[in-house]
């Protein structure tokens, strides 16, 4: 086990072929950090920990809340949480007297900017709060075969990233891998947005549906599938550590490093038929 | 010239070895997005144009704005602005009555949620203003050869991304190309934020550094170059057209795709010394 706190070590199924495998695996962590000016909560940044003065220190610069980092007097981790699943995640920022700190405009400017994550979630405890439930849902399962042929089906509609090499892709596929949307876009939570939105057009049953992202998978990619009840997300590559645990608590199969014959089952692994 | 609205075709000079070419490139598209509710700001999303409503709709039901798509009455665009810029996005939400709508939390909570660009920007003219020039600093000029090494450097550098593939990078560099610093982050603007909070507490020049990052380079990356007044960013992927703009406006060199003997330059050809 590792002291680094920039990762953590989970179970997960990987599957080569016909061979499974269960082993630990190393996962990049993922947490919200909130950064309170004065006592007020101004943002809250999904980030690995590690380092949390410097990227304090850099977000309050390259968002010209300070001109200078003079202006900076100090910054400290909160050590009075109550809250478990906070400590080492709220920062205490203390500026110079002569910053002039318009707070209300910063609560509104600032609060989840630079996230992509917590995204509207209050507080560190809301934006881990359990989402709806896929509990009541038929337990939809999918062949491994299936899961497989996804990124190649995905890849295949890119028509964009061929040209520009510079964007996301997210599908929705039935559950027997038919292909039914790509979108693609700067943003992965948008193209994310983009396919969630045209399923919701029509009026689609999104607990039938298969989601395949083209890169990594963060918390809010999680959030954002939970929110309207996608039983499992597929990506090319790694997932982050929150983004296993609410894939657990939310009832979502997480698939990663789907490539070739070789597929890594990190939540949900009922779901997955072997 | 294309009319798909997801990319836009820009000159960049491209060295590849000792062959200096300029040509036309396929840039792709990143723009704001603001999303109204009764006429109430409530976001303002970075995406690449095309599928807007889908993204509206997609992003009411992932943020839990509503529970379900028929609770969205109508999506259109706005086509009454008076900011050139603004044509095509703004977009005009309108929502059952039975939705009860928390404005000023979602004000609060939901403005610049998901951008990861904006941040903080309460308009879309804000977030395309210009930032701290750097007309007045010694025009720093960066052999080619020095480029070339960057990416190498950094991802000897990347010990976590070997072990987790789950990370993105950003690394500062002096004028010759040695390395000062690498941070490691999920999110890649927290990547930079940490650097360049690294080289703050230190009080080191930022007009002297360059910077280089793993990825894409997206316009919220070259506004937090800005902010501190670094002159040089390099990437080892592609460029948004909004980062080159904002590159040009600032007078930071964009260099993208930094790969083997290759590199494109986007902004700032003078920068790079050929």
């Amino acid at each position: 086990m590792s002291d680094d706190p920039r990762f953590v070590e989970r179970t997960r199924v990987e599957w080569r072929g016909e061979a499974r495998s269960e082993a630990l695996d190393e996962i990049v962590r993922e947490e919200p950090l909130e950064l309170r000016i004065a006592g007020v909560p101004i943002a809250v940044v999904m980030r690995t920990p590690g380092h949390d003065e410097e990227l304090a220190r850099g977000f309050l610069l390259g968002e010209r809340i300070v001109a200078h980092a003079d202006e900076i007097i100090g910054i400290r981790h909160c050590t009075t949480v109550d809250l478990p699943e906070a400590e080492d995640n709220i920062l205490l920022i203390r500026l110079a007297d002569s910053v002039e700190l318009d707070l209300a405009r910063l609560r509104r400017n600032l609060y989840t900017s630079s996230s992509c994550g917590v995204c509207g979630k209050a507080s560190i405890a809301a934006a881990l709060a359990p989402t709806r439930e896929l509990a009541g849902v038929p337990p939809l399962r999918v062949a491994r075969r299936t899961l497989l042929q996804l990124p190649e089906r995905l890849r295949t509609a890119q028509v964009v990233f061929d040209k520009t090499g510079g964007l996301h892709a997210a599908g929705l596929f039935d559950a027997q891998g038919e292909l039914l949307v790509v979108r693609e876009d700067v943003g992965r939570h948008n193209a994310l947005d983009k396919v969630i939105g045209w399923a919701a057009g029509r009026r689609l049953d999104f607990h039938a549906l298969l989601l395949c992202v083209s890169g990594r998978v963060s918390f809010e990619l999680v959030q954002k599938a939970a929110a309207v009840g996608i039983p499992l997300l597929a990506a090319v590559s790694a997932p982050s550590s929150l983004a296993i645990e609410l894939a657990e608590r939310a009832g979502i199969a997480l698939v990663g490093f789907v490539r070739g014959d070789r597929l890594c089952v990190y939540a949900g692994t009922d779901r997955v038929e072997g």
